[in-house]
Order: C-alpha cells, then structure tokens, then sequence
C-alpha cells in the first residue's frame, strides 16, 4: 500500500486542504464551515463509520463487501473534515499527532502498559 | 504551515502509521485494536473534539488558549484513531479521500450547490 | 402534550422496558444487546438525530417538516437504547437523571452560572 | 426497580421536564440551549457513555463500580438532554418511542428477524 504519491515535496496532507479550500470557495461553502460546523460533521461520520461495526462479534472476520466500501467513503470523509477543521484552526496536524505520539508514549510506559487496556489514569 | 516535512519520499501518514504499528506492538496492544473496537474509539475522540464547541456561538471568536490545545489533542487522536483503522482494514486513506472529493464535486455541481447548504438527494 | 398517559400507576418508561423486552425476547436479539453494543447504538442514533443540525445556524427557524419527522424518529431511537441499556445494568433512570439534576444544582450554583455557559471547573 | 414513584397522574418524564425548565430558567440558560446546541450536547454525553466499553470485551463481565457510577451519569445526561430537546421541539416522547416500537416491529417481522442482527433493508 502506497497510500498516495508524493508528489514535488509536498505532502498528501496539503494536497487535500489545498483541494478542499478550491471545493468551498468555488461552491461558496466558507460561510457554512465554521469551526463549530466541521467538528459537528467530523463527529456525525464518526458515527456512521462507527454504524456498520454496531451489532458485529469484536472477533468478527472481514466485512462484506459492500459494508467496506461504505467504511471506506465514511473514512474519507472522517479525514477530509479533519483537514478542513486544521485549515480552519491552523493546526498543523501531522505535528499534533506526532507529539500526541510521544505523549502516549510517556502516560503508557511499554512495562507497565503491556498487555493492558487500562486507562493511563489507572496504570 | 508546512504540516511536517516530507522526509525521504515517504508520506506522513504513512511514518504515522508505521510509528503507531510500532507503539501497539510494544505494548501488545493488538488484541484490543479490532475494527470495531478502533471505530468506536475515533467516534469517542471525535465527540471530545466536539465538546468545547457544545455552548459556544456559530460565529464565536477564537478559542481560549486552553480550551485550542485540547482541541488539537483530540484531533490528533482522531487522526491516529483513523490511521490505525485505516492500517487495520487496509485501507489507503488517501487515495480514499482524493476519491470522495471526485464523488462530492458531482454529488454538488457547482451551479446547484453554490451558497447552499442543502444535502444533494435534495438539490 | 401529555407525553403518554399514565396508566395503572405503571411509568410510561417501565412500559416501554416491558415492550421492548417482548420485541427482543421474540425475535431473539438479547445476544446482541451487550452493554457495549447498545450503548454504541445509542451513540449512533445520537449522531443521527445531530446530523439534520450541522448546518443549520443556531438561531434557525422551525425544522422543515420532513426533518421535523426524522428528528423525532431520532429521539425515539435514543430513547428506547436508553431505556434497553438501563433495563441491562438494572440501571432507575428516573432516579439517575432525578440525582443528577440536584448535583448539577450543586455544581452550577445560580448565582455563579446565571447568563454563562462556562463548565463548572472554570466558574 | 421502580424507576420513580408515579407521583399525582404525572409522569416521570414531565416532572423532569419541568424541573429542567426551572433549572435553566434560574441560571437564563434558555439563551444556550437551542435545539442544535442540545443535539450536540445528547451526541457527546452519549459518547461519553460509550467511553468506558470501548476496549471492553464483548461480552464482559460486569463494570468496575467506580464505571458504572460514571455510566450511570452518563445516561442520566442523555435523558436530561433528551427530554430537554424534546420539551424545545415539543415532541412527545412516550408517544414517538412507542410508534418507533410499532414501527421496528413492521421493519423487523419476527420469522425473518429472529436470530439475525441484519439491517431491515437487507432482510
């Protein structure tokens, strides 16, 4: 999996804010996308991505095929109003993740964290 | 805003994924990370992303400084959630995305959609 | 609005429990309505009664009539997970939302909340 | 489980109802609580609820009791909100759950559902 070619140094990431900027401003969209807005709809695909998985056995084997085409589409969309929320906010997300990374990495230290769900607060 | 580098011709996402790979390996994490498990974990992070906006007015000013770093916390939970699920299902997010936005532009042609914030099975 | 009438003495929730034991029990579902699978019902339906929201601006006229009807499906979905997730963990709502009211009354006093949405932590 | 004791004719559901009428109307909290604020409010106290069973097994065994005491508030605030929305959007509750009930059991017909956990559009 290859996940998208990098392209003259610019990252994936770019790319698809710069696509979804062109997006809005061409359909007029801007007013609608308030911070506020995005992170409503950011939570509503959350959901229907969560849907398909509601009544499955954890163990489950694969979906369906038509079931992983719809997680697929909610995935993309998850993402895009991510980026879009960033652009809104400023947020340089591949940086927020990365140090939320490291936080993690220091609140679930590997000895006492293996094999455990158990919440950092209760380690 | 560079959103991290692009370093040896290797995406972003795809560092963070091989890094969070890495993360639930140490800690023989992947006997909790099933699709189902990670799909509601991204829906949990999404609605705490949500949270600070709850109250706030549609066209409120910038956040208060505490309130915009938890904010990019959870968005950075939201994207490490979704990569990993992404990783899990095999997914290539990217070109997922890229997809989606091709799909969206015909679902909301420009001459329909513009300054509308209507869904298109409406249009 | 009478909100359902109230017959022999017995709460319009204890009956709607009741029901919804039968359409279970009938159709054999109690193997699927784990705690955890139904509150990520309730999530879900949450989620879908937020979704005719996200672009509306705050201070929106009536709901058109047809999303009027979904919204009111929506609420009943969530309501009958909570009453199904609560008969699970032999859970009084009644009694659950009655004592969380009065600890609200506590944390939000009048004189501190009156005309703020700030979270108690920060009054 | 009694779920409240049905007090004058009135059921549960109004009496909370109008004690969070007067909760909001001694703090002027109506100005917040449109029904799209509320909406958001419900979908993150519904995620919050379902915080806890995320890396949960299936079919575990009971909560921990520090968790169930944080699971049961949790499903105490969706009802507040719930029942706070439907009081803003003058829904009758009681009366669309029970439609909903009549309706699923049309969509759901127990020879076709009965042991199946499959969506009615694909039964």
């Amino acid at each position: 999996v290859t996940w998208g070619a990098v392209v003259s140094g610019m990252s994936d990431l770019l790319e698809l804010r710069d696509a979804l900027r062109r997006f809005a401003a061409e359909r007029d969209w801007d007013q609608f996308h308030s911070p506020k807005n995005l992170a409503i709809a950011l939570s509503v695909e959350a959901a229907e991505l969560l849907e398909p998985f509601q009544w499955l056995p954890d163990g489950a084997a694969a979906l369906a095929s038509a079931t992983r085409r719809q997680v697929e589409e909610e995935m993309a969309d998850v993402l895009l109003y991510l980026i879009r929320l960033a652009d809104k906010l400023d947020v340089d997300l591949v940086a927020a993740a990365s140090e939320k990374l490291r936080a993690n990495a220091l609140k679930y230290p590997v000895e006492k964290a293996r094999g455990r769900s158990t919440k950092y607060t209760e380690l």
